[in-house]
C-alpha cells in the first residue's frame, strides 16, 4: 500500500539502534514561520479549515521537508481534535490560542463525556493516509495526540490558561470527576492513536504539554497514570513494523526516572534537562533496556545568528555524547529536536543551518568515537 | 531601635535550628485576595502609589498578620523597583502585569545602565523601617529583590512575556551585552538588599522567578552566577544578628544540587519538587552543612474545600518528614510556603485553615518522632 522507507534513521534511533547520524525533526516544523505555510493557511481561511482539509493538511506537512533534509514528518493537526470530536466545539480566533465553546467543570458536564465516534475524526485519518502516500517513503510519518491530562486542562479551562485555576480546582476538590474525565480521555486517545497507526502513522507521540504544571505526587496520579493507560492499549506493530511511541512531558524533567517505567520507546525532554544526566538516568546500557531521548534545544536559540545557533546545537549534541554505534545491538540514542514547538518568528534560513549542523556534527561525534 | 523578637521560629528554621512547629508564611501574603488590601489599594490609586507610600505599604504588610498567625512578614513592594530606579519607568496598568516605558535591547541602552542611586529607592527603605517598627517584634521582617536574571527579563522584554523571545535573543546573540546587564543588576541588587538590611530587614530573599525558563547550561551562566555575585556582597550580620538569605528559583528543581553550593541559608522550591528528595539532596545532615527548604504547596490547592486543602498541606509536611528537633545542634528544617505567590482568587478563610493545619500537624510530626 505504501512505498518502502528510504530514510529510517528516525525509526531506528527511536528503537535505540545505531544510525549514521543523529536524526532531527522539529516540533511544529510545519508552521507559521514558513511563508508557504502562511499562504496555505490564508487559502484555508482558518486553522481548523486547514487541519480538516486533507489536501491542505498534506501540503503543509510536506512543506518543511521540501526546504530541509529533516528525518521525519509529523502529521499536521492539533492536539485538541479529540475533545472537539467529543462535542466541545474547538475554534481558533486569529492571533489567539484554542478555545472551546463548552467547558467541563461539573458533574453534569462530565456525565455527558464519552469516547467519541472515530468517524468524527475521519479527516485526521484521511490526512495521515494522504501524507504517508505523498511522502512516498522519503521519511517516516509521526502521528500524535495530546495526553489525557493536557486535553483535560483545555476541556476544563475552556481555553489556554496561565494559572490552571479551574482544572486544578476540580482536581483538588473533586478528584473523582477528574479521574473520570481522564479515563475517558485515555481511552479516546488510545483509540485515536491506534486509528492513526492503521491509517499509516509509523510512530506516535503523546504531547503532555501541561504535565509540568502539576505538583509532585499529582503528576503521577493525574498525568502519568493516564499516559500509562493510553500506552497499554496501543498497537505495537503495523504491517510487520514496530510502531515506536514517544512521550513528551514539557517541564517533566524531575520525573524522568518515573517516566522510564512507561511502556514507550522515547522520552522527549525540554531544554531545562541536562542530556548527559538524562542519558545516565534513563538512556540504558548497550544491549540493555532504556529509552531513546528526544530534544532539547531552546527554540529561542533559533533567533541567534546561525554561528551562535550552531554552537548551541553542537553543545546539545555534545551534552548527549556519542550515541550508540554498534549495529549488532541496541544502546543509548538521541533524536534531535527542540524542547518545544518552533516559534512563528523563526527565520527559515536558520532552520537550514540547524539541520545541517546536526547532521554534520553528529557524524563527527561518531567518527571521533570509532 | 527595634523591639525584641517574640516569634523567632522563621529565623531559627532558616538557620537549620530546631523549632516547636514548622513556620509558615506565604509569598504575596499581602495581596489582592484580602478585601482590606483592595480597600487600601483603592485609596492609593495605583500599585506604585501603594508601594511608594510608606504608610500604605506598612498597612498592607501587616494586614495578613492581623488575620493569621503567620511566622514572618514580608516587605510589601515589587521585584521591579530596582530597574525602575535605573530610569526604565515602571507602571502597572489595571488588571495587567508590570510594564516599562523603556526597554534594554541594544548596546546603546546597555551603555546607559548603571547601579542606581539608592536615594531613588528611599521609599522602600523607609517602608522597611516603618514596617519593622509597626511589627513591634511580633515576627521577623523579610526584605527581597528580584534576581539579576529576572530583572533582566523584564528590562529586555519591557514587560512580562510568555516566550522570553527578546531576552533570549539578546542572550544567545550578544552574550557580552547580557553579561554586562547582569553585572550591573547584581551589584544593584546587592546594594539594594544591604540597604534593606540596614533599614531593618531581618532576612532577605532573592526571587529568581524566571530562572526556570533557561536552558540547562544557560541557567548556570546567566542566572546562578549572578545570584552568587549578589550573595558574595551581602552583609552577613546586622545589629548582632545573622541575616539569613533565601534563594528561590521557580522551576529550578533540576538544579538544586548546583544551588546547594550557594552562600545562602534557604532554598525555596516550587510544587514540582519532591521535598523528601530535595531534603536528601541539599537538606544536609544533623550537625553538618546544608540548606533549609522553603515551600512548596501548589497555590491552586487553596481553591479546594478546607478539608482537601488541609490534606494536601499535611502531605507537603509529611513529604519533608520530621524536621530536626535537637536544640543543641543544627539539622534539616522546613519553612512552609506556597510554590508561587498566592492567587487573587483565594478565599481568605482557606488561608486560615492552612496556617492552623501547618502549625498543628507540624507539632504532631515532632511529637510522633520524639
Amino acid at each position: 500500500m505504501f512505498a518502502p522507507l528510504q530514510n529510517d534513521t528516525f525509526l531506528r534511533a527511536c528503537l535505540r539502534q545505531a544510525t549514521p547520524h543523529t536524526p532531527i525533526w522539529l516540533m511544529r516544523q510545519a508552521g507559521r514561520y514558513l511563508p508557504e505555510y502562511r499562504d496555505t493557511r490564508a487559502k484555508a481561511g482558518s486553522f481548523m479549515g486547514l487541519a480538516t482539509n486533507v489536501d491542505y493538511a498534506t501540503e503543509v506537512t510536506l512543506q518543511p521537508l521540501e526546504r530541509y533534509p529533516l528525518d521525519a514528518a509529523i502529521l499536521f493537526s492539533d492536539i485538541l481534535t479529540v475533545p472537539d470530536a467529543m462535542g466541545l466545539g474547538l475554534s481558533f480566533a486569529l492571533g489567539e490560542g484554542p478555545k472551546f465553546a463548552k467547558n467541563v467543570r461539573d458533574e453534569a458536564a462530565v456525565a455527558e463525556l464519552a469516547v467519541p465516534d472515530m468517524n468524527k475524526l475521519r479527516y485526521v485519518f484521511d490526512a495521515v493516509t494522504s501524507i504517508r502516500k505523498a511522502l512516498n517513503g522519503r521519511v517516516p510519518l509521526i502521528g500524535f495526540s495530546g495526553s489525557p491530562w493536557t486535553l483535560a486542562c483545555y476541556m476544563v479551562e475552556g481555553a489556554g490558561s496561565d494559572d490552571y485555576r479551574h482544572v486544578k480546582t476540580l482536581m483538588y476538590s473533586r478528584p473523582d470527576l477528574m479521574h473520570r474525565i481522564l479515563e475517558i480521555n485515555a481511552d479516546a486517545v488510545a483509540l485515536y492513536l491506534n486509528t492513526q497507526i492503521e491509517a499509516g502513522a509509523q510512530a506516535v507521540m503523546i504531547f503532555d504539554s501541561w504535565g509540568g504544571v502539576l505538583a509532585d505526587g499529582m503528576f503521577q496520579q493525574f498525568s502519568l497514570a493516564y499516559t500509562r493507560r493510553v500506552l497499554s492499549q496501543l498497537k505495537r506493530n503495523q504491517d510487520g513494523a514496530v510502531v515506536p511511541r514517544i512521550v513528551f512531558t514539557k517541564g517533566g524533567g524531575l520525573w524522568l526516572s518515573e517516566m522510564s517505567a512507561l511502556d514507550c520507546d522515547v522520552l522527549g525532554v525540554d531544554w531545562t534537562v541536562n542530556l548527559a544526566h538524562a542519558r545516565t538516568l534513563v538512556g540504558g546500557e548497550v544491549g540493555g533496556m532504556g529509552k531513546a531521548l528526544q530534544g532539547n534545544l531552546d527554540p529561542n536559540s533559533l533567533f541567534a545568528p546561525p554561528e551562535a545557533l550552531c554552537a548551541e546545537a553542537r553543545r546539545v549534541l555534545d551534552s548527549f555524547g556519542t550515541p550508540h554505534t554498534d549495529a549488532s545491538t541496541s544502546g543509548p540514542t538521541h533524536i534531535f529536536n527542540l524542547g518545544h514547538g518552533i516559534s512563528q518568528f523563526t527565520p527559515p534560513e536558520h532552520v537550514s543551518a540547524l539541520v545541517d549542523t546536526v547532521h554534520q556534527h553528529s557524524k563527527l561525534l561518531r567518527k571521533s568515537a570509532s
